[in-house]
């Protein structure tokens, strides 16, 4: 990249954060060391947006912009300079073309809607955000496809093994970045690979977008029967295979609407390694061993106040979607696993009725395919 | 399997089991239910051969027959009273056309040479042997075959993630069965499933032989780094990177010398399963945790001596069998993790080594593949 043809195209991409949480603030530090780092490609200045908020009677972007500090979703860690947060969405989109969504899903549709009108052509995205919606018909939606649907964007999505806070102060994490069509993305793959990877953030490319976005939210059902797992104290090798009979049932329920994934996907860290982070380190995990063995047990609303502070744990909301998604293509048999993990979260079914999974699932799947 | 003709087939199986350590004496439990179990295709009685020791003035052999107790290596479980324990091969052997090995791996051909001439025709064998050596071109050879070429019999392959203790305990486990060819060998599969399968302990069956069988020692070298990880303190996020990147050595070392092993089989339980098993819970992982931090660090005789009372440590001795294979073949360059986790095991390389791993990694595989 040099010389002066490529000068003419240098600093041709802005980059927008949109969302400020633990995870986007932690991403948020890698991009903008990147965009300093290749700056013949990358403007530096990296604008955050941020929902406004007053933390000590200041406004919270004011202190992330003096302080390079996100006191509120990520205290304790320094951020670079060249993050710029604010809080006015305009601002952070009219002058970027590639945005970078890491938001709640919950928010993510209206927050493009508002994004919309302010939006330059020629941009394109990238969504960090776990999980997915269902439609009227109990069909799963990506969130990287409603994204793309609203702004007529491509829109990109990151996914892996990534403890947010660990992003930022562990020696290092990986990722795959998948693109939405296989045909004519390699050079903003390339765009985005220079965008996140650093010594201490590894990633790969991959065409099988809805095993890496899929994955990222259905963990969360496994996590919740490691969880149980682990209030009964069951031991190591009834977690391992019910973390494995989950990977399975991830693997058949992204197959039955995506034929094309590819099991090679699934060993990757957006696959294992994130099924693996979650089952042992996840806040899926640790609540739901508190619903089979805590004070407060059997009550996710209880748990989520004194455990989340309110926040919905994303892994029941997840069971119940899939759940729902099951029954619409009347396939609940072939998933014993996430069956059960509904009918103990939402039916109150003993948490000891996952013991029977791992010999349904052999019943169901005795032969390993080639 | 009722009436009159298949009476005539009635127990026609007798099973014995060459090894009695905690894996041997856990797994003997489960046979000898299914013996009783399944009746008309098994004879009851399963011999457990062992080798003869003296605990408190008395015969291991004995104390396992009066007591029904393993007290030696499976201390605190009863086991069937079908088992017979005896010091005897040839009483083993010669009335038995069944034979489960489950010795380590080290004694296995001179034991199966000692085996040899009481041997009936006819019989079939399955290695619960994990781990493999290798050749004096340093070429990997199966456990599985050694015993098959040794004894001119068909060997199958049962791997999985279990901790012996808990398969006798636990409420369930799960493990693999592979055959040795693909063709001809469904009846004795089923044969194998009967054999194994039980309300605590499930089993799928599989033709990718060496993936399940060579899985059960590779996992080792990768237990090491992850217990590496652990005395680092690096985090959730690079140890499960670190396990991850580990799965794609393993896949990428078999399928060199087996090119026509699956990505489906590392799924399984005698894959990922038995890989989350060892790389959490596994004495690899604890006493290379030792390595890095504990008091005796860096030596791995002593840790032996203080960890595990003078027994080997599988890991180490594999991860230098793994670096002998990877130097022959002239392919260090593509595995930094196996490279690194020998060079820190043998050669007083820093553990934080570890740490440049995933971008090596990331570097030779920028692209999943589909």
């Amino acid at each position: 990249m040099e010389g002066g043809q490529i000068q003419k195209q240098a600093q041709q991409y802005k980059v927008s954060i949109i969302g400020s949480g633990n995870w986007g603030t932690s991403i948020a530090a890698i991009i903008a060391e990147n965009t300093k780092k290749h700056s013949s490609t990358f403007h530096e200045t990296v604008h955050m947006w941020v929902k406004e908020e007053q933390v000590d009677g200041k406004n919270l972007t004011d202190i992330i912009n003096t302080e390079h500090e996100n006191v509120k979703y990520l205290k304790g860690f320094k951020i670079p300079s060249n993050i710029i947060a604010t809080p006015d969405l305009k601002t952070a989109v009219e002058s970027s073309n590639v945005f970078v969504f890491v938001l709640p899903h919950q928010f993510i549709v209206k927050v493009c809607e508002q994004m919309k009108p302010f939006l330059p052509s020629n941009t394109i995205g990238i969504s960090l955000i776990k999980g997915f919606i269902i439609d009227d018909n109990s069909k799963p939606i990506l969130i990287s496809q409603k994204i793309s649907s609203v702004l007529s964007v491509p829109v990109f999505m990151l996914s892996g093994a990534n403890i947010a806070s660990q992003v930022i102060s562990g020696p290092f994490s990986e990722a795959v970045i998948a693109s939405p069509d296989s045909q004519s993305s390699s050079s903003s793959l390339k765009l985005f690979t220079n965008l996140f990877t650093c010594s201490r953030f590894s990633v790969k490319t991959s065409s099988d977008l809805p095993s890496v976005e899929l994955s990222g939210g259905l963990k969360n059902v496994v996590a919740l029967a490691a969880g149980f797992i682990d209030g009964l104290e069951s031991g190591e090798n009834a977690k391992a295979a019910v973390m494995r009979i989950g990977l399975s049932e991830m693997i058949q329920f992204i197959k039955h609407f995506y034929p094309k994934t590819n099991e090679k996907t699934y060993l990757e860290s957006s696959g294992v390694g994130d099924l693996i982070v979650t089952c042992y380190s996840g806040r899926n995990r640790k609540v739901a061993e508190a619903f089979v063995k805590g004070e407060t047990k059997g009550d996710w609303e209880k748990l989520e106040k004194e455990m989340l502070g309110g926040q919905k744990l994303q892994g029941v909301d997840t069971a119940e979607m899939v759940w729902k998604v099951l029954k619409a293509e009347g396939m609940e048999k072939r998933y014993p696993l996430f069956v059960t993990v509904y009918e103990i979260a939402f039916e109150g079914k003993d948490a000891k009725s996952l013991y029977e999974v791992a010999a349904k699932h052999a019943e169901l799947f005795p032969t390993v395919e080639m």
